[in-house]
């Protein structure tokens, strides 16, 4: 076999075999299929797409490609959870203590920020000792012992994907759903979870920015997942604002803290119960999505969720004492009120500058590597929909710095437009794919 | 400018502007754009493709990025020819002289041959003492002495293209017409010819194999060299049985030293004054082609081509007894003639499968920098159309290895079909593009 050959077939159109896409995978992982082949073979992948089967086999071929997890000894059903990305998203916060509060184990590894979109290891990271570089032993461990554990990507697992995704980086090759889909599910499959909910963002304020090309994405992850025998369900949900009120590092753990004793944003919440429902079922552990939000609340309500936040929170080296006390979280040294500039009805925010501008106050990154501040962020008190007078507050900046403070000021203006007229409040969930 | 930023226009079917393909060239050439940028860019290219005015940029940048060759202080106006290659086609050792003979300077740089295209330079090699690589200085005083010269790519002329075509080779990015286009084209351009003539083969023994690809392929470059203020011609040629009889490198020599003397296959002499017709006339020395070819047949007929011939076979350091005795050329081992498996008329002879046995049997080359056996090769003793009884010879085998020997004559009589109908000869010349 040659690395050219299977280029020019796919260039043409042609199906690629598991052996070749495997051959692939792998010499390019090992070094063996240099990297100007690759990006060719991207390239063409970009042009030509590639059939559900050739997806499966990319997906298993990079999930081979380094360790692979087998948790059958340590639970009979591992569930887990993938955002594609958005502001203000800190799901995972409550929904992975919430379900696994029920019994059913939840692994997830996670990933960081880049750009206008969170991560979720940042911010658990606002934890002063929270550990998310386990190693696979300690993530099995901790998993058997507490039920849940989130840990960062490690360089063993999937490294065809690591590598293939700096390629794309620079190469122009990001945007191939084939190519979307076979990274994120190589991930999930790698780390041995039976069930996997995908939370697949659209809208303004995501990397998907219309409904069809979110659904095509996530009904081609559900096929891949399926086609390797795991239990996959998408939600199609809504990114034209940010989700909660909270977009920043510890700001947002404050809110999901706020959320496992019971308060939080109304939206921030109805999305975990939709998320954790269906992870609830897929374990089998409800019939239908009634039962299923019934055992989620009764959870949240008698605060076993928020127990299971804290053993979780404990076992990864994290200081309790400061979620028990999230004012000992990181603050930033101004606080300041941006006031509505006039009277009317939110018509909309712009989720994206408000991500840009959240890391632009230091709490995301414009390239990997870059250093974070846990502290800063940004507060929304009203939402597309709501009525506000001029000169009430639309949102409070957290910031460590006056001339970043003031930049924020000016960009944050300009992320909301008003309406005379009422507006209906957006839409949480647009689908759910089973 | 950023590579990617040029790689995704590209990709997105935007057309590039002459900055941006000159910031991709000249960083790749130097160096700080690296392979899998310039793989990704030439997958992008070979999807998109290219307008008339980037081909034209591309050419441009990559004549721009080494030496050019400034010949208006030699002569007010050189010509040059351009084959794509094929099988038996010796044109330029006749050709050359014969335009030069009328006091028109020829300055060409000429390629090798790979697989089963032959090349010039081996062609020429087989005369002992030859030497093709010439410097610059070299190049220019024997066009000013002998207004005829005919040398290897330098490394300093087009390195853009040296190194895009070797990436080319490994991407499956070679079938692309703006890119085969610029490759030949920023050659031509950098020599510093005035007018280019060129011989685009089409059919089965040719890189093109329909004639609308070859025609859109000599348009284009058509295009690109008058773009660039250089007149140009193009003749699109047939290439589905061997160009005269001999395929072999001093083979072919001996056969075009007996056409210079004004002997030689008729179908090679008739295109050798097709071309030839052409260079006088961007040239400017005859008012049409019956002007052109009694100069032509004048100059055959006198021995002033011949003449020509040896001045320039001398300058260049070759052994001009050789050339005056060709029985001192290096003969083969083994002469066999391969006798007609049945009577009938000859109704196709498989050119590409001719251009391999003549490498099979040590002629060519499988892959660049082989070794080359000068004396080896096929001699046709019959062409498409002609009759031929059962037991007369098809052709004649020139070998030094009895295997190979016995390999050839097996493929050979595969590549001849033959019919018990009247056959009409194959054309010569399709069209000429002006």
């Amino acid at each position: 076999m040659r690395a050219v050959d299977i280029i020019t077939k796919k260039r043409d159109g042609g199906e690629l075999t598991a052996a070749e896409i495997d051959f692939f995978v792998q010499g390019f992982t090992r070094g063996e299929i240099p990297d100007y082949q690759a990006a060719a073979w991207l390239m063409a992948v970009f042009f030509q797409g590639m059939s559900g089967r050739e997806s499966i086999e990319l997906t298993l071929s990079m999930a081979r490609s380094g360790e692979m997890l087998d948790l059958s000894g340590i639970a009979p059903f591992v569930v887990d959870k993938h955002s594609s990305g958005g502001v203000g998203d800190k799901t995972t916060l409550v929904v992975a203590p919430l379900v696994a509060s029920l019994g059913i184990p939840v692994g997830k590894i996670s990933g960081r920020g880049l750009g206008f979109s969170g991560g979720t290891l940042d911010k658990l990271e606002s934890i002063p000792g929270y550990r998310s570089g386990l190693t696979l032993d300690e993530f099995k461990r901790q998993l058997r012992q507490v039920g849940l554990v989130v840990a960062g990507q490690t360089a063993s697992f999937t490294p065809a994907d690591g590598k293939l995704y700096a390629l794309r980086d620079v190469t122009g090759t990001v945007q191939s759903p084939p190519l979307i889909a076979s990274s994120i599910m190589s991930k999930k499959i790698a780390t041995g979870s039976n069930g996997i909910v995908l939370d697949v963002k659209v809208g303004q304020g995501a990397f998907m920015q219309t409904e069809a090309e979110a659904v095509a994405l996530a009904e081609l992850m559900v096929k891949i997942g399926r086609g390797v025998g795991r239990r996959v369900r998408a939600a199609i949900s809504d990114m034209n604002q940010p989700l909660g009120r909270a977009v920043g590092n510890a700001l947002e753990l404050k809110e999901a803290i706020e959320t496992l004793h019971g308060g939080g944003p109304e939206d921030f919440l109805e999305h975990c119960l939709v998320i954790g429902e269906q992870m609830v079922l897929l374990a089998g552990r409800a019939a239908d999505e009634t039962e299923a939000r019934a055992l989620l609340t009764a959870s949240l309500k008698e605060e076993r969720a928020w127990d299971k936040f804290r053993q979780w929170i404990a076992a990864q080296g994290g200081d309790v004492a400061t979620v028990d006390n999230p004012q000992r979280l990181p603050q930033a040294r101004w606080v300041e009120a941006l006031p509505a500039p006039r009277s009317g009805t939110v018509a909309s925010i712009d989720a994206m500058e408000v991500g840009l501008t959240a890391a632009l106050l230091g709490g995301g990154r414009a390239k990997k590597g870059d250093a974070l501040d846990y502290g800063v962020g940004i507060v929304l008190h009203v939402k597309v929909g709501d009525e506000v007078a001029e000169g009430e507050p639309l949102c409070t900046v957290h910031a460590n710095s006056a001339e970043r403070l003031a930049e924020a000021r000016k960009r944050l203006l300009n992320a909301y437009t008003f309406s005379d007229e009422p507006v209906p409040p957006l839409p949480l969930i647009h689908q759910i794919i089973k």
